[in-house]
């Protein structure tokens, strides 16, 4: 099958690209091997993405994207992308059912956060455990939470909550924060912060949502039981990028290297959303990069219109 | 009155930027001395909004972020700002009813499509006379359309609008035009475009809706009618940019330039939305820098936290 713009991914910047590109006239696709939305289904309850007066879960906020798409004729593939390649302009992928030609490809193959795999995680996300304190923070006016990490975003995103917590407790594993030193500064200063030094977070415990996380010294090897409302771990963002890591510029942290039209180090190759280097990971920022991605992908496509002709030709 | 972020303009930018700021707990005041929603409230039928699988005017959609931002406890002041400074850190704008101080700015005061000033002109914009292609462009399946200018966007969307249109006229004035060569030979070569050189529209005409062009020859002062579907103008874009165009750095076209983070020149001050130099100027984008120029105010305001209370204390 040939397109003109092949999708990869249908998290929030995946679906809009999509919409973009299939309603700007190009044939498209939209790869999903897993379930369309990407990481944002997860999230019980979205109220900052604007044009919701209501909050709203992110399945039902990226079904609805989803359904848009669909309505502009975006065909989408349940098929797991498990090579990709250029054959001159030519871009080409591959899944266990065959090849698919594209004269573009926009990667929105997203990001996830690490996880600290303990305990009680993966069971309260969304139930107390969050990765997302510009999401999540508002919904813990007067409560207690704890942050786990020691870089900038940590620290930062913990001076965050303290706009709505009570108290908000720093678990680190390490006696110093590696957060830059002004921050560092406003986070010794805040008397609702503390900092929890050489320790790491063993289980998180609690019966319908998070009530309580079990600690360990790292130096003492002393056990003690935190009692908190939420936990946000900051323990690092990683890239879905298994797919192109050999060939396409990355930064030091595994993601994409775009300019401001989402042009990735490959001509005719577009990255949006989380997979991409850039400075805030929101529903509202991934679907801005995919219109202009899509966008671009189109003007790029005019651009080469000959040359991309003759070579679907041959 | 002392906020933490005042936000100049209620388009999609500034709306989007009062959602992230409230919520993210800062005192913040969105200042309108128009009607809420900016440009985008004389569209008739926004469907490329990703969220929004019916398509709905840009009145509706823009009174849904208000409403929104107004839940998170956005104050919304309907005076015109005449001037704004800066006093150390802190910003003052000044209103005919008094002085306002914040912490931070964010200036969202938007831009506007240059008119043809031509009769009919006003009378149709929105059943006919369209300043966006990628907006409204998938409206004209199989219609006639006719695009004014010459320039790179102007024959970049009237190449864009051939996906759609069975027929698309450029009217330049001149007898060349001013777009990029390569942009020039994919015109030239579409079967479908057809360029009126030396040529003006003096008056849109129609009943409801537009139905023709006349057009006068520069050359030889010839009137003629050019019977069209719809008209899209792309003689140029010009920002709302009066009230601090001494102060902060601009590009050629009167723009802010700001960095990733929407920071200008002036720290503490961000722009967000059409006001600012970007590549694509849609809602998706506008409430994206809306979101991260709020998320940037808020680190700026945690960063400077100690000369702030200081200055205030004053």
């Amino acid at each position: 099958m040939y397109y003109d713009v092949i999708i990869i991914g249908a998290g929030p910047a995946g679906l809009s690209a999509g919409i973009y590109s299939a309603r700007g006239g190009l044939k498209t696709a939209v790869f999903e091997k897993a379930i369309v939305g990407g990481q944002i289904t997860v999230a019980d309850e979205i109220e900052n993405y604007p044009g919701f007066e209501e909050a709203l879960s992110g399945f039902e906020l990226t079904q609805k994207m989803h359904d848009q798409a669909e309505r502009f004729g975006v065909e989408f593939i349940d098929e797991e992308i498990i090579a990709m390649g250029v054959d001159g302009l030519c871009k080409i992928v591959e899944t266990d059912s065959g090849k698919y030609r594209a004269k573009s490809v926009i990667l929105c193959t997203g990001a996830y956060p690490r996880k600290l795999n303990v305990p009680g995680e993966e069971r309260f996300t969304g139930r107390g455990v969050s990765y997302c304190a510009t999401c999540d923070g508002a919904l813990y006016r007067d409560k207690i939470v704890a942050v786990v990490g020691g870089g900038d975003s940590a620290i930062e995103e913990a001076l965050f909550l303290t706009r709505f917590a009570k108290k908000v407790y720093v678990i680190h594993r390490r006696d110093e924060l590696r957060a830059q030193k002004i921050i560092q500064e406003r986070a010794f200063a805040n008397p609702k912060m503390e900092i929890i030094w050489d320790s790491v977070v063993q289980q998180i415990k609690g019966e319908n949502r998070v009530e309580s996380l079990e600690l360990v010294n790292r130096k003492t090897n002393e056990v003690s039981d935190l009692e908190v409302d939420g936990v946000f771990i900051y323990v690092g963002i990683l890239p879905n990028n298994k797919l192109f890591e050999s060939r396409i510029e990355l930064d030091s942290g595994g993601f994409v290297i775009t300019d401001e039209h989402m042009h990735t180090t490959i001509p005719g190759v577009y990255a949006a959303g989380d997979i991409r280097t850039k400075v805030l990971r929101q529903v509202v920022t991934a679907t801005s990069d995919g219109a202009i991605a899509a966008w671009s992908a189109e003007k790029w496509i005019i651009e080469n219109h000959d040359a991309l002709e003759v070579e679907r030709a041959k």
